[in-house]
């Protein structure tokens, strides 16, 4: 089925014990598309400025992923991040945002990507997330990410975001602060009240927490001893998930168990080197051979 | 089979959010072996001071623990421990230890004990784990923790220590001291390095990790949402482990999975009230629901 991501394109600076990276093509819209491209065609929207090389165009050559919906700005800049990871390799550091085209207008939805069935709004302004999702037919899981930034400073519009969407996806510390709970499962019960049907929790490397009103289902990071660049490893992790889902008519508990299992095991590809390079010659069979020794290692 | 272990027995001053304890029964052996129990009868050896409270004797009353080691040293002080949870209840905070009659001679283990199959050295001064470990005439299975203590203080003792024993459970900020690696795999393959044949790197509410010459096994904790005081979920963790271990007559690496399982589950009771309390009226076949339980929910 049709998965539209919209989310942010743009060039890392990052620097980890292994070494350090300039102008790496990075950003969530980015991640979550290659990743989710294993598993089904992506429609991507986002916007980069006029000085994104064309390299970045030619990222997906050969993969899955609609790119009529990127534009690239006259006039405009893209979104740099600088972050690193020095000093702990679970929580990036970072060291300069500069939004440039981000604090723009959104990228425009080709009307041709209107009708997608799931839809992954990654982490931007609540307001633009409910603009994005206003605009689409008749979504049948809508998931969001979002970030410190808009639980501190846009609660009231993040608040009306979560009564319109199906899943939430944050990280431990953002479902603290979202919730004031210090326990991540009563957080999460937290966020369920506001409108979500289920929650994922993203720990790192300590893995992720599915919650629904029913279930409670705990899984931990695939056990990788080569960790390079945990840059995108969530929006991987994401990217795994929906593009997993989009591939089942079905969203029971199983499903999602398993599209998390799918998301975990994508991010450990992602990780174990810089910026997509550990995905490019990755094959959907590699994934699957490693989502079942991941079952099997984890089962007793 | 017949599971000894030798560990501190102390009087807690307990503090987390949820409240404050003074003079709570506690000690790595304490907590081994009521949980154990549940599983295996258990032979403790421990030392206390004439100062300890009758309700200790007591504590094991109607359990299959064997207390004849149990020394009560008269003129001597029980050991006691300060900690707080109140910052961070993944992580005790110590306030005040004040040793005492643990900083004196060990308690002599009964002639009757020295024929133990199943050894657990819980940590204490790695002299006095080879010691106690001499002393024993062919056990099946010893396994040892340790602390950053002894890892600082007394390495040389230490690696001679790691080569006489079968397993080493420890927390990961002692697997990162212990091999100065950052990654927890990597750490634990250096400590196997050492002599063992496998190694339990506790994290906490992040749960577990097995590595085996062959094997890298992660498990999450259980998903407790009530979660009083963390104190003992280590020692409980070996307990069940353990006590598991001791009633098969196998260490594959799916038993040793299935005890990993089994030492999360019992844990996750442990911390649910303060000291004991939460383990006081937990019965085997609770245990067993919840280890089925946490089984259905980890599968995928």
């Amino acid at each position: 089925m049709s998965l539209l991501v919209t989310g942010s394109i743009g060039l890392d600076r990052v620097e980890t014990p292994f070494g350090v990276r300039e102008d790496a093509i990075g950003g969530s819209a980015i991640y979550f598309s290659y990743v989710a491209s294993f598993f089904t065609p992506v429609r991507l929207v986002g916007v980069v400025g006029e000085d994104c090389p064309k390299t970045l165009l030619d990222v997906f050559h050969g993969r899955p992923v609609d790119i009529s919906g990127l534009e690239i700005r006259k006039g405009s800049k893209t979104f740099r991040w600088h972050g690193s990871y020095v000093q702990d390799m679970n929580a990036a550091q970072t060291l300069k945002t500069d939004l440039n085209v981000l604090a723009e207008r959104p990228a425009a939805i080709p009307p041709a990507f209107l009708d997608s069935q799931y839809v992954f709004l990654a982490n931007t302004h609540p307001v633009l997330q409910q603009q994005t999702l206003g605009m689409l037919k008749s979504p049948k899981l809508v998931v969001a990410d979002t970030m410190n930034l808009w639980i501190q400073a846009e609660r009231a519009e993040l608040t009306k975001l979560l009564g319109k969407i199906h899943g939430l996806v944050l990280n431990d510390a953002e479902a603290r602060m979202l919730t004031e709970k210090k326990n991540l499962i009563s957080a999460a019960r937290d966020v369920l009240k506001l409108g979500p049907k289920f929650v994922v929790v993203k720990k790192g490397e300590h893995g992720s927490l599915l919650v629904t009103d029913r279930d409670v289902f705990t899984l931990p990071a695939y056990p990788a001893e080569k960790v390079i660049d945990p840059t995108g490893a969530g929006d991987s992790f994401a990217g795994g998930m929906m593009g997993y889902l989009a591939t089942q008519n079905c969203l029971s508990p199983a499903t999602i168990k398993r599209a998390l299992a799918f998301g975990t095991v994508v991010a450990s590809y992602t990780i174990a080197d810089f910026s997509l390079g550990a995905l490019k010659n990755l094959t959907r069979e590699q994934i699957d051979d490693r989502y079942q020794e991941f079952k099997g290692a984890m089962s007793f």
